[in-house]
């Protein structure tokens, strides 16, 4: 809308120059051609991200994977559906990027065998034997260099210490957690409750916020990283 | 839109004063409070034929699960998740319909054990038990009285044969069968190209069509069985 675009040229462009890779939305895992696992991320923080990032005038590529949202103007966006074709489309583009910010909520898991045809129901119960998918976010923490590299953590419970693990263990800049469950936060909702954790171990919570303002901080944030990189 | 009107205004009111629930969307699963089971299904095909019904006179309930898809005007939607909410918004409106018109893909099965957590990352394989649901279709069918009862199959192969199956081991009046993967029919796309199986054993193939014209069809069969009904 114009009002965006008022919004946008009123911003400091302090991305100007630099090559943001988001990746947002769930992933969808083939159960057979009908049948899927998936989770409840509806994509919207991280397209906030994207959003802000381009006001900011950075150039954004958006990975999402499945959602019902419109891509931000003036965003790259390159559609994906399972952990695979994520992990192809993130891998092969981290590589320019300046920084890397994971908001997608990739599958941990995918069935181990995908049926080639729609699975009859039979009269007895089920079992889906379910191989552990590769790890994006740590597989970047390895494979980077100069990037500023983001996570998400989204729990139901023990926030702080899942994302100070998850800080060391995938070798991240800053991590963003978020406790869902709250109606005020997590799935499909436009506002969010998030506290940024460092690496150094400060953590800065924050109240409820439009997702836009998370965008916002969280990039603040991260022009400061890519400062202190030079 | 005013067009839309128009078009239900010059409709023949074929369906005034009856009673139609139709069914629509996919059901979601949950394995823990972010992860679910689902399929693929848009809800479009049930969405059209609540609006073909509504434009016919009839007044029309609309079970749904989650889909990205508006509410006909004039339709009153109940919208569920899980397969044990579409059971229950299914029967406890069943008894006062005239016609029920089961388009949701219902899951078959569910995860045996809801976690009340997350489930955090193990370092190794994982399966998932699941239980068999309950067959509301099936049930519907068992449940029948003076109700027109319609089912779909959708299927990757053996489509006739499955919808025979389907027609006499669940009690149906007419079973819309359709080849799903091809890109003109099935998820997520406007058109459908369905066969009609009758419990008398003729069958009506049709080409290529609209969604909303495959309701008018569908919706035309309904008004004949209705009629031989009393």
């Amino acid at each position: 809308t114009i009002v965006d675009r008022v919004k946008a040229a009123l911003i400091s462009k302090d991305l100007e120059g630099k090559k943001i890779l988001i990746s947002a939305g769930p992933t969808r895992e083939a159960i057979d051609p009908v049948r899927y696992i998936s989770n409840r991320s509806s994509g919207k923080m991280g397209y906030e991200i994207a959003r802000a990032a381009e006001y900011r005038g950075a150039e954004v590529t958006l990975v999402s994977g499945p959602v019902n949202l419109d891509v931000p103007v003036g965003v790259d966006c390159i559609s994906v559906t399972s952990v695979d074709e994520m992990a192809e489309a993130v891998f092969s583009r981290m590589e320019t990027a300046d920084a890397v910010i994971k908001v997608a909520a990739v599958a941990d898991y995918r069935p181990k065998n995908r049926a080639e045809h729609k699975i009859k129901k039979k009269s007895h119960d089920m079992t889906i034997e379910l191989d552990k998918n590769i790890d994006i976010l740590k597989e970047l923490g390895k494979r980077k260099t100069h990037q500023v590299l983001v996570g998400f953590a989204a729990e139901t419970q023990s926030l702080a210490e899942n994302a100070r693990k998850k800080i060391e263990a995938k070798n991240l800049d800053m991590i963003v957690g978020n406790l869902v469950g709250d109606p005020r936060s997590g799935f499909g909702t436009d506002t969010n409750i998030v506290t940024f954790f460092h690496p150094d171990g400060r953590k800065e919570p924050f109240e409820s916020m439009g997702k836009d303002q998370v965008a916002h901080e969280l990039l603040d944030r991260v022009v400061g990283l890519m400062k202190v990189r030079g």
